[in-house]
């Protein structure tokens, strides 16, 4: 049984989730999530009671689409997307945003991967000038791809901001149940209480097989988008195989022991790094992911036994991520194995 | 449990798929089907065995996406795809096809759903003229929307034609399967040795649970796809649970089993139903599907017991579908059922 | 000085215009339309003469432009437009409106180029199946693209049944003084008095010599326009070349002068045809373009002297187009060469 | 009549080009620039004296679209573009390029416009892996839009480092002309010499009416380009007025006498600014712009006299563009009311 810490996608599928796949795996079910599928109210029915009354939530196939999609609906193809410049949908959708929706991107450098209203303001100077792509749209990962949590303070002070400028707030909730953790606050709170106007809602790092939830906090807002969806190539045919993972997830709690396990062995993992001469943690833990520079010589062969990425390979520094199945024996065995290697 | 002539993908997951899923559930595995996955080379040796060497295999999410990206990946947005006015990327995608690759689709009236060179010629007059968009990809469906199955003669004879004209030929093979079962021949015979170049093979129709293969079969024309499949937003992280399902379906045969199936129960209701007097079959049952006009008086009364969708209003004309997990007693019992509300 | 019956785009300016943007060339202006633009203020100020105030007008380059960005910024992707078969956007533009929309096209095969709420009803089935597109756009050509004249009471008859669906109604008007002309009506009453809501404005055809005007007579429907016509690559720098033509073009009468001259002289052509024996007029002459069948052999000597484009092989129809500048003794000399061809 | 700095698209039509056009205004002539027009053949007959032969040249209406629609052909839409933040595509296009092609645009922040391999190189990182939009195109602007002109053998550099990694390159020519008086060189040492894969050939910022062509060094390159110009809504039907204008801009020198007259302007202007106490020329005059800070409190002043654009309300810096008819007497009356403004 290989273990890694590359990626919170490595690992399989949660075994509560799995089960319940199975067990939804009984005769004939409409398909298309139709509104006379169960399935698709139950999913719904756990959905509400974190998130409230009066959602408008759609199942699409990954965080790509969800992400995609959810932008998408609320801009026109002028409209322009401010971001961290290292986020997923900036950096790592292959251009997906842009093909989808023609939309300009707008980057934000950032140490963190954490963007403030005061980096988004300059780039409102283009509202009006025809010339300019409009802004229309902040979109912000909670947990951000450096491994960083924004407070509910923070996703307030962008989302008054936003509304304030006629902009949307987006969050990108790939790790969301990590987040929650984190922050040991409800989704609700850093969510739509917090402001945020679309959500894409993610469990595939934390435990599920496939599929990804779209919330829009203002339904009229939502209007049309399941025939976006379907243009969006993301209307899957046995829709209850993914609403039951997001029932099971919800219900069963499970979102919220997975993203406790992940979290808990990479504060463990950070400390036994912190403990070894010549390891340096470089950002606060603060969900899954450790980020740490290691001696260059010894990553092949820690990559051989456990693999990662290397995230700069002139810094050597490296992303370890901790997954919901990661175990306190794993993270034992690698720093020994790194103390051994250095040891050489 | 719940029965249906719906659809085939009213049915759920065959068991060996079911538990070919679990069982590889297990560990860490590297995540997008990169080339150190396993499963992928798994996968691609059961497709091989059918294919032949020297093919470039891709997984997607649905046959939606199959459909769009293979026929997006040959052509340029100047082009223009020549296909049956029944056929899927034509009247069921929501546009799909024209959003991602900006294509005109040109539509041929058939009776069948099945389009002949006579047919498809008179649009290469717009070949040269820059203001008409230049046709380039030929589209077929195998089982065809309206249930009718191409031959290997006919397939043949449409590949000629479009190579003779410097076109390609793509296959939307949802029900690949049926296809096969009905022609009693292997997969290469009417695909690859008939002339296709890009190729949707389908399994969730027969008994899987998501995913689609989209096979090239000259590996030149595939340089690239791997970037437009994520683009697309088609790449799944787990990919190993789209993959084992493949090596599954190919390796223990039920892709034949679950097709004999569903064809077979698709012939012994068309005979059942033509023992009615006042029912009656429009098109020869070739696959899975039989459409046959029932009185419209008694059509709400059937679905309520076993649904299924009326395909004109005016005419009464219904489209049964047959899955791999049909009965002979679920036929029995809903021509009985026929029976009984017609005699009221 | 060659003359044609081939377009009547392949006639040159009108001298009015010429001379119109010949005294435009002085001196700085400001660019891009900008509301400090007078000329952009004179040319809306004539177009409020005949359309009424409130109105929201902008120019682009070409009637493609007008007609691809008219219908694009009312629609969303997942939205189909219905049109006659024959129709610009549908067989003449490259596929452009499939390129930078997205949408779906449906269209309706028609005698005369011309359709009707009848033939558009049945595609409203599809309204709220998340498997098609989405009617949203009804698009006529007046005149059609075979010569023939929508009457103002079969206009407003599409725009009614176009609003009682929720769906929008534009016009391509590459044509639209001939159609006035022809009516012997004002631009108001078969377009925004008709219930049109977005119109392309053409004058190419009729004595331009670049340029094409999108108007939409709810103000409110244009909103973020001007952003989309800049990432439409239509956005002219030196702008007050194309305004002063459409301010001349309308304040000095030459559109309806013009636009007679057409007319009348295709008129004159068809009477003269119709004493020749053995050619056919095959379409009521409205505006500016006669249909006829000709005796095959002698076409090519025609176009020798006089080019004009074959509509069909196979029947020798013929599309012989009048223009601003054609005259009398050209229809006579044309009609001479063919009566002496066919006694040969 | 109305004298400005503000653009040299604020400058009007070049008396030749005029003149050229009105004579043109003969008769009829085939649309489209089809091989039957001669204008199309004196024009390229023009662009081969500079290019030399085996060139492909296209005329479309505005440089938008020639940056847009050259870089597409070469591209997937899954390809990145590498350009300078500064440039025209990534900044002052409303997003065209990314809705015409779906292209990401990696931009490098520059100080002076110009980009190098060096900061190129850090981009083909992402070669090879799939979640990251795939560097194929550089694109640079000869003049750049901060004033600067590469030298040949920058460009030459940048052209070899694109074509050992398989990336084509892309020249933005909006003032090629005033780009080959800098450098006093042909344009060919610049293009096609030094590398450049496909070239936008513009005219207007240099006293033409519309229009811009596209070159193809390739002919290769070219297979299609037709088909996306029409698609992409750029294809004049009346094309000799676009194709007369290139031809007496090429054949009469007048490329040369005006963009002469505008570097010779600005350079005039920068020495007369030099010489004011308070006023600080920010980069070296190469072309026909110069930028400046200016005492903030004066700038609306002279503005009303002679309009500019500001460029950075914080340094008050102010970019003065001249033009071809740009005068001594403009430069000594501007710097005059500079001095007068600042002595109050």
């Amino acid at each position: 049984m290989i273990k890694s810490f590359a990626s919170d996608n490595w690992s399989g599928v949660s075994p509560e989730i799995m089960e319940a796949v199975t067990v939804a795996n009984t005769g004939h079910n409409a398909a298309y999530g139709e509104m006379n599928d169960p399935y698709y109210h139950r999913a719904l029915f756990e959905f509400e009671k974190h998130f409230g009354k009066d959602i408008a939530l759609f199942f699409v196939y990954n965080g790509t689409a969800a992400n995609v999609l959810g932008i998408n609906h609320l801009t026109s193809s002028y409209h322009a997307v401010i971001t961290a410049k290292s986020a997923h949908i900036n950096e790592d959708e292959c251009a997906a945003p842009e093909k989808f929706g023609g939309n300009k991107i707008l980057e934000i450098e950032t140490g963190n991967g954490k963007i403030t209203p005061a980096q988004i303001k300059p780039f409102l100077k283009s509202t009006g000038f025809q010339h300019h792509a409009q802004p229309k749209m902040i979109s912000i990962s909670q947990i951000t791809e450096a491994g960083t949590v924004y407070s509910i303070e923070e996703i307030k002070a962008i989302a008054d901001f936003a509304h304030d400028n006629n902009i949307y707030l987006h969050m990108d909730g790939a790790r969301i149940s990590n987040a929650a953790v984190a922050l040991n606050a409800g989704f609700r709170e850093f969510t739509r209480d917090a402001g945020v106007d679309v959500l894409s809602f993610g469990g595939t790092k934390n435990g599920l097989m496939f599929g990804e939830a779209v919330l829009f906090f203002d339904k009229n807002l939502a209007a049309g988008f399941k025939y976006l969806r379907k243009q969006g190539m993301q209307l899957h045919s046995k829709m209850r195989f993914i609403e039951v993972q997001f029932e099971t997830y919800l219900k069963t709690g499970i979102w919220k022991k997975n993203a406790r396990n992940a979290n808990a062995k990479a504060k463990y993992l950070a400390e036994k790094l912190n403990e070894i001469n010549g390891v340096k943690i470089t950002q606060p833990v603060a969900g899954n992911a450790v980020f740490a520079t290691l001696p260059s010589g010894i990553i092949p062969k820690l990559q051989n036994r456990y693999f990662f990425y290397v995230w700069n390979n002139d810094t050597s520094l490296v992303r370890l991520m901790c997954s919901w199945d990661t175990t306190k024996s794993d993270v034992d065995d690698f720093t020994e194995l790194i103390r051994y290697e250095m040891s050489k």
